[in-house]
């Protein structure tokens, strides 16, 4: 099987369709078993399996390797089973993963005997004996050595050489393991060369300021030299902090990406020629890899996991509302970077028994996320089965739930799995399908990665968290709620956008330069913009860039932040200020200003329209909303008049139930989504691209139900 | 109407019965409507109507009062009308209200004009311009003039005086507003006197410890005086610190008593002689009250609030099952305090329009909150309608979702409300009925109100607040999940407890002296005891006592945390440790003791019993967890069998429906609850007291359903 990909989605064999993969670990499934239950995934639609090669049962005594000694070890035996019933393969060689294994999956003489390894919190502390530091040089010989017994293996049985690999993962989820352990990044002081001449960060930092005057310029500090650089430790209050913790988290993301490009390079050297990928663990963390991306280049594909439960801990036993924003979130980053959106970890179940996940959640959950743009999935699991050698953390049985148990028996979940992959099958254009959009949402990508350094307002009023959190919560939302189906556009990339449609910008204090000139050069081509609930007038690092707000003659923007504000856009009043409210206190120079929005109790401007001379329009709204009430829905939809947006492609009567449009040439597919607990009805209107519009009728949907409608000649 | 209560329920005009209330604001339904929504609330069977009287708008300029000046102030309008429909009232005339208005209910020349009132975090600072200190004596002398405007009238409608009102709510959920704000208590230092001479402070703490030189030991610390005691801020971290900020706190959470007392007081002087309420903001604050109801003794009633999504910051949107085991414990403990549990804000719509509040969910969360406990009820709100006065918050127009619409609609929510008001009539019998417990829990008060000095583990291996998770998350949870269904014990009150059914209780390193002579007295008395995951040797105060311990042959209880355990009781092995595991380096000495459990690397005992010479056993087991795999189910059992308990009265084949049965007489009703949002199926078979058996059958539940089956002669 031939697998190939390009940011619109896979082709296999030479034809578009959809990755669909399941997860099935020939360490845990019975090898008797194993034929059986891999028929009954390719009836289930799959055309690829996903399987961990864990290094900790295949080097159990440090430098002894046992590969087809026993059947739990037979990964020859297989990859050629899988070979045989032509399957693609994805398969995963660590160092780690995760998994539910003891140590996640490393050797347990590895993280028992070399404690050197372990990683460090900021403080200089470790906190897990699992958790290593990625670069350091020890780990590197054990991984480097565990690679040359595996990668030979893995690399007789690639595609390119017939046989069934066609991807290979780098590692798992990686930077996990520090964040979850320790709610920070790794501060190992020998892997990082912390505080030593010539160690990776004093480099890093060199790179990144020539001299360390300059570097004590930014951070407020009296270093001797690069090497007497240490990473501030605490919350960052203010910009010189800011920028300590940003310079870290940008310098430990390379090398991150140096880490994986070392792990790929070594596979290369084995023979390795197919596709390396790696999933992101979660929407949250996919602009963590920007790095990883740029570093790694053609022949990598990132995907990202999206569970919505696996275990007691997680407050939502299925996937709401907002899970299904998170997913749609995600997938269009994955776009943006220019992948075809996967989902590496699809759930098949759950880590845990209790709560239950149930087949009509997780159908539902497959749905929203392939109507928010999947192209590629694994589910994890598809199957389980005994944790051989006693190395399952939680359980000596790996059973997930799943579709098929742990004892081979065939479970509900392997209906909706089964249903689900003949779906995609029937519907196999859906595979290049894109969304008719209504309107485009600016995302920049630096405000999902500062929650490290740009967590709190002081002095500017609003935090970079607040406003990525505006983005999902309250634009996406919003616009899902009003039926005006939201498109990402990446605001390092405005030149090659049309300014066809209305761009909503969530701001904070900082935006980029080169961001900055971006949205100015959008506005020039007679773009029109919202800008909320700022105008940035700081760069990327906390230095003053005002090329933006200078275009729009230099208003001022100060936080309003008085008790109770009533405030008003237009008609609708006392809207609901849930998080961040900013006023004018100057109005744009020399401009067509026209005020839209108000603090009454002050008369504080709150927003208005800018028609610039060029032809573009600026809107300026001093709120950041989590969406919550209907006033939200009225005045975005006020907004998104006074922006000249024309009537969004579908029309519903219910807010709560989404929908979406999928187009490919002539074929459209309506999504209509239910992630309740309870019934929902909906009456929807399409509009086509011709202009007349077809009514769908009332849908009546059942809790968690996803409706999807295809449409002829809507296109 | 007549209501009087007990500790098992309402009395109704001498018939118990529920109390079923609704929350309904003059000030918000238009007058011309009143009538008509108070006859549909009637129909929908309730008794009792619920409003606040909001401060906020009828002293809109300090020092002018006005009442009946316009419909919306027209309070004894409203009270004769509610008498002539002889619906009993429930009013809160405050000081306090949110009820999601400005300033909290709290008038705006108050918040804007008096800031020396302002509550105060540790460090001195102000958080919320409507966050007053409670006891600040410019606060009080304005509330005073508030009561003597309000409280005689709202006197001459008590129903001693024939009149409607049965229920007078002293401010409202107390404490909430520091919290939400501030993650804190009040630490205004003119109100508590913190660093006056004679204030309430030092003096507290003059009253606690006699000298200084006691406290200087105590607190470690060389303080000059009790007035030169400052509040310690930070998060404590061993025990000199923990007894600075538990000390803080028992002084803060007297001051809300003599709050609360003082407002009574004042109350009483205006001639209101009935009742006094309040309301517990959630489940998780009623430990919190415990000074509260202590100082205001007889003619006093706490309730508590049980929300389960009021807006989109909320996880979840509908009831779970950890909702419902909140609202288990929540109404155990408003039991164990002597009060008819009774929830005074039970959701009847959410504070926002999205996510929205489904009628399906909130039957759901009614039938659950009745199944675990629940006797008295006040839907939160059965109406809203227009913010008079520019007051709302969020939105000019108040309407919750609720059963009736601001604009007077009925909504499907009206119909699951009316159907439960028509459940409840039907079997009002239910009012007095009691659950049939198999098991008993330990409550341990203070671990409910730990979370703010013992939440790390330094030096004792387990937090407070990991404890008080367990008796939740692991304890209920488990047993719930077992069929076995618990009930709470008080464990100040072991020696009035019968030692038929065994006891299970979740420990920390500390306990109280008089509790753990409390708990040796039980054993002595022959009770079997799970004593889970330590034996304590703290006293409340962090000071060594080992009553418990030396009774039962001083163990020696270490954590033993070394990474991925492979914890094994009997022949269960490999239990998922995901929170705490302890060993045991010594045995009990000169007893008879068999070992249940161990760490299978190290061959740490992690569990033993001991079958003491008076007749009682006690099992240790290393273990808190949160119950999340099969395997805790299986020990679970297994630990009951070896406390000798016999079969659960309920048993069921799904241990994701759970099932209570509450009897009265020779009446029994079994509950059986799915609160998930797909269809669940169970077989049940219920134990009646004479040992045999009743087949229910297989019951199909659909999504977030609850069957109520009453059985015959099955009590």
């Amino acid at each position: 099987m031939r697998i190939q990909w390009t940011d619109r989605g896979y082709i296999i064999d030479n034809t578009p369709g959809f990755l669909v993969s399941g997860e099935f670990h020939y360490f845990r499934v019975p090898k008797t078993d194993w034929e059986r239950r891999l028929v009954l995934l390719k009836e289930a639609g799959m055309n690829c399996v996903a399987t961990y090669i864990p290094w900790e049962i295949h080097e159990q005594k440090e430098g002894e390797f046992l590969f087809g000694d026993v059947p739990e070890r037979d990964l020859e035996g297989f990859l050629r089973l899988c070979a045989k019933m032509e399957l693609a393969v994805l398969c995963r060689p660590g160092p780690y993963q995760y998994s539910e294994l003891r140590y996640d999956g490393l050797p347990e003489w590895l993280c028992e005997g070399y404690p050197a390894i372990y990683a460090q919190n900021v403080q200089g502390n470790t906190f897990r004996n699992s958790a290593v530091s990625y670069l350091h040089p020890l780990f590197l010989e054990k991984v480097q050595r565990w690679y040359r017994a595996v990668c030979p293996i893995v690399a007789k049985y690639m595609s390119s050489r017939g046989g069934p690999i066609t991807f290979v993962q780098a590692d798992n989820e990686m930077m996990g393991i520090c964040i979850w352990n320790s709610g920070g990044w790794d501060y190992n002081r020998e892997a990082m060369g912390i505080g030593a001449e010539g160690g990776r960060y004093p480099a890093f930092l060199k790179d990144r300021y020539s001299s360390v005057q300059a570097l004590n310029a930014a951070y407020q500090t009296n270093f001797a030299s690069f090497s007497a650089v240490q990473p501030f430790a605490g919350e960052a209050h203010d910009a010189t902090q800011r920028r300590r913790v940003k310079d870290y988290q940008d310098f430990y993301f390379a090398t991150v990406a140096e880490y994986v490009v070392l792990l790929t390079g070594w596979m290369r050297e084995h023979g390795i020629d197919c596709d390396i990928v790696h999933n992101s663990p979660n929407p949250a963390s996919n602009p963590q890899f920007l790095e990883v991306v740029r570093r790694m280049g053609k022949g990598f594909l990132l995907g990202s996991d999206h569970y919505y439960n696996l275990g007691p801990g997680w407050e939502q036993n299925n996937p709401t509302p907002q899970y299904t924003a998170k997913s749609f979130l995600s997938s269009e980053m994955l776009r943006l970077m220019g992948f075809p959106p996967t989902v590496f970890e699809l759930p098949g179940g759950s880590a845990s028994d209790w709560p239950p996940i149930t087949s009509q959640d997780l159908r539902c959950c497959y749905d929203v996320n392939l109507a928010f743009g999947m192209k590629g999935l694994n589910y994890y699991i598809f199957t389980g089965g005994k944790n051989p050698f006693q190395i399952g953390r939680f359980s000596d049985v790996y059973d997930y739930g799943a579709s098929i148990g742990a004892d081979g028996s065939i479970r509900p979940v392997y209906m909706a799995v089964k249903e689900f992959g003949a779906f995609l099958q029937e519907h196999a254009w859906l595979a290049c399908a894109a969304l008719r959009s209504d309107i485009l949402i600016g995302l920049d990508w630096e405000m999902g990665r500062c929650a490290s350094y740009y967590k709190t307002r002081e002095g500017v009023g609003i935090s970079g968290t607040e406003a990525w959190s505006f983005l999902r919560e309250g634009l996406i939302t919003t616009s899902l709620c009003c039926s005006y189906t939201p498109e990402l556009a990446d605001l390092t990339r405005l030149d090659s956008i049309s300014t066809e449609k209305p761009l909503l910008i969530p701001t904070s204090a900082c935006m980029a330069k080169a961001l900055q000139a971006g949205v100015t050069a959008f506005l020039r081509r007679g773009g029109r913009v919202l800008l909320s609930p700022t105008i940035p007038y700081l760069d990327e690092n906390f230095n003053p860039c005002t090329i933006l707000s200078d275009y729009l003659g230099r208003p001022e923007i100060r936080p309003c932040m008085r008790h109770a504000p009533r405030f008003t856009v237009g008609n609708i009043e006392n809207i609901a200020v849930n998080s961040v409210l900013f006023g004018c206190t100057r109005l744009p120079v020399g401009a067509n200003v026209k005020t839209i929005a108000k603090e009454e109790h002050s008369a504080a401007v709150t927003g208005w329209r800018l028609d610039l001379a060029e032809g573009g329009s600026a809107l300026w709204l001093g709120l950041a909303w989590d969406y919550c009430m209907k006033e939200h829905r009225d005045m975005f939809i006020r907004l998104l008049k006074e922006l000249g947006a024309v009537e969004p492609v579908i029309e519903s009567d219910n807010p709560n139930v989404w929908s979406v449009l999928r187009v490919h040439e002539n074929r459209a597919m309506l999504f209509i989504m239910n992630p309740y607990s309870a019934p929902m009805e909906a009456s929807l209107r399409v509009r086509s691209t011709q202009g007349s519009g077809v009514d769908i009728g009332k849908q009546s949907l059942k809790p968690m139900e996803v409706k999807a409608l295809e449409l002829r000649n809507q296109a």
